[in-house]
């Protein structure tokens, strides 16, 4: 009789061992063969779970982009906007290891959706998605008052949103250089600097 | 008799050969043997230019950031910093088609260098540049007293440098969401909210 075993959980699995080999060789090494032994399943069992190379990349993409959406429902907001906009904008931000590993995949995947039309409109979603908090952030501290009143609302929105990816590759790239000490006070400068004192 | 070739024009011919390929098909594709195709010239006389394919991708990589560097140094400033910085900052970003492939390759090469440790060392040298950009505007901007007098500077440098490779990346992915134009202004608004008024 045949194992009973969780399909999704094994996608996730494979998923998962897909990362590990692009973080340590790189995505020129992502073939099926070397995310099969990473996993430790054969090649053959490997086509139950992902007709194709491609349908992997795909699924380990969005695997990334929904670990990130679901840590961002999970956020216990306060209501209280100068205490909730630094812990969701932290959630985008590499502050562990878990999420550094997620974030240099994404880097990785969001270089191959340059020459990969096929990752493009996953990209292109989760893009839309991260500026929509950022739409967000500016609307929330504009309606309750806080947000200075000579703000030019779209350019600030581009502002906070290209800062925190800006702030992301450089945490990735330079951890010496780039602290989660020094990303969490400059959150708390380019905040403050919105709102009126 | 042998032709005389600039053994030099010959290099950079096959760097932005490499360069086109890692755009149209990505870092996977960057082979000796494509490279030399799209150069137009054989893989054996490849071996002429680059002994290995690390030499290859080393030096396409050091070629983008030696471009970058002569536009910098091409600047004519003006001495007056409200109208230098923007001009200065404006060239590490994709505002026109050079620029764009230029930045495009380099973020292949960034990525590439999270697994390829021979990479790793010029990116650095590269950040440690941009870094000193940064810090030299913000100097600038203290010594002239221009700028606020309770800003803090370290954090201001990582802030304008965060928030300058975001901008390039957000240009590059989304060249319909953020426009040259939009570029400029988030810089001009940047910069006026680190000056006295």
């Amino acid at each position: 009789m045949p194992k009973i075993v969780d399909h999704e959980m094994q996608k996730v699995k494979v998923a998962k061992a897909t990362w590990r080999i692009i973080r340590k060789y790189g995505m020129e090494q992502a073939s099926v063969r070397n995310i099969a032994d990473e996993a430790g399943i054969s090649v053959g069992s490997m086509r139950h779970y992902f007709s194709t190379q491609s349908e992997l990349l795909a699924y380990s993409m969005k695997l990334v982009s929904e670990n990130v959406g679901r840590r961002i429902r999970n956020i216990n907001f306060s209501g209280d906007l100068i205490i909730d906009i630094p812990n969701l904008v932290q959630e985008i931000l590499p502050t562990n290891e878990e999420k550094r590993l997620e974030m240099e995949v994404w880097f990785a995947f969001v270089v191959k959706s340059m020459s990969d039309s096929s990752l493009r409109g996953h990209r292109n979603e989760v893009d839309d998605d991260l500026r929509a908090i950022f739409i967000n952030i500016m609307e929330g501290l504009t309606e309750k008052g806080l947000a200075k009143s000579e703000l030019n609302i779209p350019i600030e929105i581009e502002r906070f949103y290209a800062l925190i990816d800006g702030l992301a590759i450089h945490a990735i790239l330079r951890p010496d250089k780039v602290s989660s000490e020094m990303i969490q006070r400059t959150i708390q400068i380019h905040l403050d600097s919105l709102c009126i004192p």
